[in-house]
């Protein structure tokens, strides 16, 4: 039985709370630290049977029984609790992105690396049967070699100015995603991006120097060329498309709705609206990304997303970042020539 | 916390147990009774944390602790220990059916009101989401009065034919959930019945008496007319169907499958198969029953499904069994004239 | 070039010298004959190039360049006319039904045989793109023997109730159509039949003696089942669609659309409903039955849609309209035992 | 009735022959000329009723009973013929592109002006059913205003190198319909274009110095973003999609089949792949765009499809050309700045 310790006890720290709870027999969460601790994280925790709760996340670092963390706390935070985390010696599982400063993130990596933890990325949506789908249709060899990978990724609603500013941008923010996806789906890393971006949905967002519709183009080192394109609001809810094209055909994924119900009535023939937002569309993944994560502290094997996969969907969203500023493309090389 | 007594360790028994582990909170199982009991129920029972197992189900109808009971035992003996539970003061959930002998499910139905104790019956299709959705879209009056209902019911593979020949034939065995179905969708009570079938899947069911491929109709009482069709052998698995037509218009549900994934080659467009039979299909339907019938214990509120929900589809049944043995249409009132 | 004579000057008739004019290069309309000839058939006769308008169909028939008839007149005018068509050596394309009376039906066919004529029936919906495709299938041997023909055939509204009194009820006027598809989607013959049947929608038709909703229960000589629903009302449009399960898989088709178009909105997820009405839904198939009538008179060959595939719905439409008044099933035998 | 003169007897010019015969009343097609009239011409031309065959199309210019023309030589001729039509008077219904060379085009805009003759370009797409559905879903309000347009437009298989050669490059080859088609679904025109590609397919297009896989992103007037992706070979056939995304929402196209067959064994559920290529696709587009085309004339109204809506794409798709040689977005404003 692992010992775990949440660190964040926001929505997504929950979740994974959660997750284990219900799906992994073989870990239990122990501890929970918040900076901000409410009554009603308090009660949450009393009510999943975690025994201690604290305000300062190194109570959990320091304590012996705790074999891995979940850091879910606040993005600016990740790298320097991961660090912390590496050095107390627990396996760490941390929401993406890593960091948005490239120091950082090497920083972390070598004292991950050093410490001989392991270290997994919560790019969740690699664990979604949609998306798995995919990438085992392109894996069978059925499609053939990839030539055109397209992503559409809209949220049903733009999250709060406040949290725009703080976010790094939406090519750091929600875009990361779909970089991830990109190099799941290709097999392939990116070379070279170039992005087109506009403020249509909500103006605040130019004030907070941002933008809500955007499209990224991505070469790719196996020849395979990709597009996303982001919109921060979609009338009709939560999009979350993909295609992989290749030599010999091609695999699709559309949303999932709550029912397949069909109603055909003189007005016309409607269907059900995709899932709303990523807690109901992506829950399963949530639980899956976890118990992977507790099977590879167990049986001391691979995490399935390490801190590499971490560290270059940063890069595209550097580069996307650039691209738009300066209106080219911009390789990943002049982000980052290590 | 509702104590909770599991009798039958089979596989419907411990998807309840399971359900209640993960998401009845207010619930626990403390006793589980097989009277073949297993090393394997055993171990089961263990990691579930189920304190008290017995070979003997009355050990847990004597336990004072336990309130309410799953009865998941053979169906010959749904009857029997329904009338001891209830004797016993126990809140009971039934699977399906009560019974096939008409003066036997009278005599629970009596026995469960004198105790005054909840009777719930298993019958799950009504807590998934796509049939849910049906009868939503019919209840808002968009599809106005139901005038056609065509439930499409086919399993995967027949049961082996020792199953059969104590199954009570596949119209108490399987259609029995679609005739509970079309009074669900419908809202209203079968009159007549007339049911065809032959033996094409497999020979060796016209020995035990029974038939694989069938269709129903059914004359309701409000002038809607339904029909059923079954299979025991869908070749592409588990087909689970239905739509409600009316003055305004028609729904319809179709199949869930395990990803939205299309795949295009020269050879065609490929979806995935339905899910393949019922665990995975209705897995959530049965967690949102057992759910349903604690809320209903702790809330002292009607059970969504009652006693004579259990017993009408058994009407129907004997109807369509009589139906297929004279080659015409049968009334219930023939059936059943209290 | 063969010279065609047209005898009613109706929707249909218009339909088949439209068809005749686009796609049908070896054949021409030299003559058409309505006995109430209107102004408006004559403009468009005139329009389309057709010398000779009649009154009096006989004038067609002693025509001497003419060699064969398109009969689209009345239904009780098919089996007079037919008989002296083939007794003046044309070539018949005959509408459906033949007649409602058997003698009447089997002295055409007996008149057809001796004057060694070609007598085409217009079940036209055998040559729609999906329900060829669906008899591709079934034939290609891709979903085996076939267990199960299920036929759903709406129509978006019904017909009056002057002409409902004329048309000989439900079974022979719009279901006869779904009888002929049951016996060209199994490639065998209808023994047994069972219908019921209700006024749900018009009740201007239970005092026409008619009824708008039905379902049709037949038994085949093959051990296959099939059922039919029907309703003279569908709110949102024309709705045809049929499947064939048998012991390898199933075959389903489903209604045309205007477009692919999927709108998403705050609202839902809309589609186009259904092509309207038969003429626009079947416009193709219109066109490609007049095009083989055309080729088996130039080749020689046998017509696709035979005498006999004429008799044979109406056998069916018969038994289904004993089987409701006699509310029992109805064995073909006892309508014709020849 | 509308003379016509069709110039180019390949498979296009054959296809507005046929379309005029059977779609087109108040239009016949009177001459037809091709350099080089092989017999196969020769004998379409006469069974369409064809009275005049040239090999010089100055003929047709000269002959006064001539109203219109349509142009369907090779690319390279357009331009010069248009102008000579345009001079001798006669309406011009120009297959795209009008020419590659900016200065042709305007030589041709302006005679065509001075002329006062209609001059209509083939982008036939526009008249499709499903195009047409797009926009007028776009233009009802119901998805708001655009900010995202996404094309998918992949071909069957590659044409010929020495096609490839003389064509222009895919993007003003293949790309023209879809930056057609980005100007008809956003009522915007094109800014700035920036177009990645590759040589995946036909290792032989190099050579030819072309590509055969393509991403073009679109920045439009009215700050909607567009993005087409291109493939020379669609393993699964003809692959036409195009969506619209706005601030109320979406409508999206997708591809037509020849029927709605769906088959399911234990292999998988199997759709019916997209109409091979673009005859089979198109061919309603094809007979709409004539029928328009001989109305503006016939009624003096405006054509559909004008001459500038022929300038812009060969624009859009110059700018593509630059913007994949210099690897850098490239404006309009670069290409033509008149």
């Amino acid at each position: 039985m692992i010992k775990i310790g949440i660190i964040g006890g926001g929505r997504i720290g929950k979740v994974h709370g959660e997750s284990i709870s219900k799906y992994v027999p073989n870990a239990e969460v122990k501890a929970i630290a918040d900076p901000i601790m409410t009554d009603e994280i308090r009660a949450w925790a009393k009510s999943m049977g975690i025994k201690d709760i604290y305000t300062n996340y190194r109570h959990i670092l320091e304590d012996q029984e705790i074999e891995a963390v979940l850091i879910c706390s606040s993005t600016h935070t990740h790298s320097q609790i991961s660090i912390e985390a590496a050095q107390a010696g627990k396996h760490i599982f941390c929401e993406k992105p890593i960091d948005h400063d490239l120091e950082r993130i090497y920083k972390v990596l070598n004292e991950v690396e050093r410490a001989g933890v392991k270290f997994q990325i919560g790019f969740n949506r690699r664990f979604d049967h949609n998306f798995k789908a995919l990438k085992e249709a392109r894996e069978s060899g059925k499609i053939g070699v990839p030539h055109i990978i397209r992503i559409t990724s809209r949220d049903p609603e733009p999250p709060p100015v406040e949290y725009v500013k703080v976010s790094g941008g939406i090519f750091l923010d929600m875009t990361i995603h779909d970089f991830d996806m990109v190099r799941y789906l290709s097999g392939s890393e990116v070379e070279e991006v170039y992005a087109v971006g506009n403020v249509l949905v909500d103006p605040a967002l130019e004030e907070a120097g941002d933008i809500d519709t955007a499209i990224v183009t991505l070469k790719l080192e196996n020849g395979c060329l990709a597009v996303i394109d982001n919109s921060r609001r979609a009338a009709y809810g939560y999009d979350q498309r993909a295609e992989v094209f290749g030599s010999k055909g091609a695999v699709a994924v559309t949303n999932d709705r709550n029912s397949t119900a069909v109603i055909s009535t003189s007005e016309g023939v409607t269907t059900e609206k995709p899932l709303y937002f990523f807690l109901e569309r992506y829950m399963g993944s949530f639980s899956e990304e976890i118990k992977q994560f507790i099977d590879a502290i167990l049986m001391d094997t691979e995490v399935p997303v390490t801190g590499v996969d971490g560290l270059k969907p940063v890069l595209i969203g550097l580069a996307a970042k650039k691209s738009l500023e300066e209106g080219r493309p911009v390789k990943i090389s002049e982000i980052d020539n290590r």
